[in-house]
């Protein structure tokens, strides 16, 4: 993915290795943990949100030690709530690997989650960005935790469209945010670009959302790293579903059908199969597509309004490569 | 616990207000989890932890409003790593009350505690403790997450009283470690007098766990709020089935039958009391309550060490209250 981008990628590759000092530490002690928490941070995350510091810091003045441990924060605290939601969401393989819930168990998946949110808290301390962003990646943190939460309480039910919009912008979008607002004060930007950083990520993260669902009714294993119909079949209303269903009561009765055996139990393989087929047959995916391409389009309106500078420059080819292909 | 120190409990009426303005915010998007927050922060815990930042803050200069924030940070860690704690030990009460766990099941204890640590954050970011000692609670809840999954991995197995000693100072006795020499430093004592109060907090914290292993051998629910042999079901070895297996080769082949069929299945509510009944009959709560005895001495003499002030004469009573009537 940054191999377009070289100096980005330069940047990454330091990323890695101050990310990973996190775990070297106290082995004796930790090594458990520390060994469980070094595999889920190798197994091929794309580092999208530090990049996106990273980037955006770069539409100002660019100061590595400063950004490095921020951008490292992020992403430990972001891989944080990754394992503490393939246990809301049962999922039995991310990035092509068995889940830590899948390998180890309820009980080491909570547990190696706090221990990577600590590590990410450990990584803040060690910088000094200011109190406000400190708080503003805490509140991200807890516009995860309620979007999962909202998520979870409302498997099996139909959302509106702003029901969904609310929760994915909680769930996904409030970290690319933040991620952005804090690379660009970092950056020494002024208060107005840092928050038109932070709509440009927020934009960002409702896209990167959508295409997540896209890809849940598209791809395979193989692609994405998870099982097809994942969502589905654990009750989660993906906008392909929702769009479809809009103005086609039979899809909307089919969803009815597949979310009443979710709960408790899981819905069938046979029910979800068809289910993506009616979604299908709705033009759930073309129209996905387009709402798809409205988000993207204004990410994008954001980036234009911030300083001409090789962080722009990246930040589109991020945005660009993020979704080209997915969008109408 | 708090009426033989009307000083204190004044500034702990104080606090209970502070902590709970944290959930109050955002009420319409929130709601759901701040009021399970707000139902376990409610069910009655001591509030030790933040008594003891207080009143090592009177160890020296105390200034409320600075103190207060701490508390509640250093509470609300307690708090999130007790409703993690809930998914791992399969409790059922806690304070006489369903945990969040049996009343909500897994995915909301997961969310729950995480909220719960972001609000503490939160709190945190609102004072402006100096960067090493937010350095020093992160480590103490990497130190209760190391200290869980260790003795969760051990469940089943004898452990050496000095691994248990390990494990007890990782999963109980750095907060109470922390809360102490975090008060300490905000009470303006020196670097010294700050070490002295982490390291009666610490013994107070080892203490307070030998305590509690006592309770899960002799008390009922209506004392404790948890079921009594409640740790030993779920395979976690106490220090007096450690003591009294010592020397006693029939309590360790019991042990093992027991814990034999723990992992994944639970031991039998009549093989948890055999043990128990073995373990009174050499003597384990004898020999645990000698051991006791001795950390409470040693925290006392590091007591000792501190101040002479309305400050330490309280630790002096919650040290003598909290163990008076369980040592040798």
């Amino acid at each position: 993915m940054w191999d377009n981008l070289p100096a980005l990628k330069a940047e990454l590759d330091a990323f890695e290795q101050v990310m990973l000092e996190q775990f070297r530490s106290h082995r004796n002690i930790n090594a458990y943990l520390d060994d469980l928490s070094r595999d889920i941070i190798l197994s091929g995350g794309k580092r999208l949100r530090p990049a996106m510091t990273i980037a955006s810091a770069m539409l100002g003045q660019y100061e590595r030690d400063k950004v490095l441990g921020s951008a490292v924060s992020i992403e430990l605290l972001h891989t944080a709530t990754l394992v503490h939601d393939d246990i809301i969401d049962n999922s039995p393989l991310r990035r092509n690997k068995p889940t830590v819930y899948a390998r180890e168990g309820v009980v080491t998946a909570v547990f190696t989650g706090d221990y990577l949110l600590v590590k990410s808290l450990l990584a803040l301390a060690a910088t000094d960005i200011p109190q406000e962003h400190m708080v503003r990646l805490a509140q991200a943190v807890e516009a995860v935790c309620v979007g999962e939460v909202e998520q979870y309480h409302g498997r099996g039910r139909m959302p509106s469209f702003k029901t969904y919009l609310s929760r994915i912008s909680r769930k996904t979008a409030a970290l690319f945010a933040a991620s952005c607002a804090l690379g660009a004060h970092l950056g020494g930007l002024t208060d107005e670009q840092v928050k038109t950083a932070g709509r440009f990520g927020s934009y960002y993260g409702i896209a990167f959302q959508i295409k997540d669902d896209l890809l849940d009714m598209l791809e395979s294993t193989a692609k994405t790293g998870k099982p097809a119909g994942n969502d589905l079949k654990e009750g989660v209303v993906t906008l392909p579903v929702i769009l479809a269903a809009g103005d086609d009561p039979r899809v909307l009765a089919k969803l009815d059908a597949v979310m009443s055996s979710v709960g408790g139990k899981k819905a069938s393989k046979r029910d979800v199969l068809a289910l993506m087929k009616m979604v299908k047959e709705a033009q759930g995916i073309e129209r996905t597509q387009e709402v798809l391409t409205k988000y993207v389009a204004l990410a994008g309106r954001f980036l234009d309004k911030l300083p001409d500078t090789p962080g722009r420059d990246m930040l589109r080819t991020i945005l660009d490569t993020s979704f080209s292909g997915y969008t109408a």
